[in-house]
């Protein structure tokens, strides 16, 4: 994995009807978002969720892909009619798509040549130079095509291979946060805190959000900063606006 | 409630940091999906989950208002500085951003008029000509916008508030769903599906998702459709796809 001491920002392209239609509940946002700050320094700055239609998964790759450093597709590279995301980012990007030498032998050795039917040979075809994302856990490979890494949408198999996706990512600077949780509301702080926000416009991007705990309300204020000491310096005004309106604050 | 005899579709747009970092698990995108397919015949066919950006906002309201019938968005419109959506619908549409009369009285007889103060203000402010969404909740109202309704993030309140958006939609064809869990695996009955979807491509949508339940692995086919009669001839050509290939049948 090579370094970059720059901001390295990624998309996630949710495909699947499951999710949009609510029957699912996604956990893969939260799960490759989390992943990417920690290991990768990369951070996500868009996710979109759309349904398995040719047309707007080629429309969508397009535009994210020019607009991002990486993008995360998830779902759609199983070996049923519904599953279309490969031959998709294939025409977005006019590759051919067909057979992956690799990914046929691995799937072709899992199964057994007997067992190796129609519906599992569609999961070793790929968009043309396609880079493999190794599975563990149930072999059909992931794969990277130009600055698209596709992962399949069941969540414990995405999250059995997504370390393999690091050979291919640049590092960026990791993003550090910091919480402060204090028992008041949010309109109690909201001057303060923007003046705070203001005078750190440039290095700090400062939360806020509600919560109920304890049977009590109360505020998190979230500080995410590629440098810790802004993180700390922010953290310090912010105990002295608690201290100066008497808010407890909740330790845990 | 108006009806009308067709497809109408919808977007969420969810706005917010600390969705988009993974800090945060989202759990609206499918609480809105199903309650607007239930209660109003209406589909979501896209989700985007952006960060709390002005100019970000602005672009996405614009492309998604012009492309879907109702955008839903959620998070932004509480008391502190990152809660930008409504100045920013403001903006997409150029329209002025001032106090709502009736969401200014709202909110000062709810807290009182020496608790109301500057950031509790901030919540009454709305681009003009909204029409208000009631929240019984914690009084602050969500609002509407051309074709676009703005929710709060916290989910709780969201939910106690989302039927008074019936009063502003028009009502479409509700999607129906019927799921056939299989214990067999995607490429024993990937041929034979494809074959069924194309015979019915016009009327109903076949998915097809793995699942792992009592030790065992299966496939949930979800068939969707506005058309009842056509899911329940989808469903009888499953039932004889499972027979002949001597598949077992979940009964939940």
């Amino acid at each position: 994995m090579k370094k970059k001491n720059k901001k390295v920002n990624a998309a996630i392209l949710i495909i699947g009807n499951e999710i949009l239609s609510g029957r699912t509940q996604d956990k893969n946002i939260a799960f490759i978002s989390n992943w990417l700050n920690s290991n990768c320094g990369i951070t996500v700055r868009e996710v979109r969720i759309i349904p398995d239609v040719e047309k707007t998964i080629i429309e969508n790759i397009r535009v994210l892909s020019k607009k991002f450093n990486y993008v995360f597709t998830t779902g759609g590279i199983g070996p049923t009619h519904d599953d279309i995301t490969s031959q998709s980012i294939a025409k977005a990007f006019k590759l051919n798509y067909g057979f992956h030498k690799e990914a046929f032998r691995i799937l072709e050795s899992y199964y057994g040549k007997k067992k190796f039917n129609d519906g599992r040979r569609k999961m070793a075809k790929m968009p043309s130079g396609a880079k493999l994302i190794y599975n563990p856990s149930s072999a059909a490979p992931g794969f990277m095509t130009k600055n698209i890494l596709s992962l399949p949408g069941v969540p414990s198999i995405l999250n059995s291979m997504i370390d393999n996706c690091k050979r291919y990512l640049v590092k960026g600077l990791k993003v550090h946060s910091k919480t402060l949780n204090l028992f008041t509301v949010e309109s109690n702080i909201s001057k303060k805190l923007e003046i705070i926000q203001k005078k750190y416009i440039k290095s700090v991007d400062i939360g806020s959000y509600p919560f109920f705990r304890l049977g009590k309300i109360g505020v998190s204020i979230v500080s995410r900063s590629t440098s810790k000491i802004k993180i700390n310096q922010v953290h310090k005004e912010l105990l002295i606006l608690a201290k100066s309106k008497k808010i407890k604050i909740l330790k845990i």
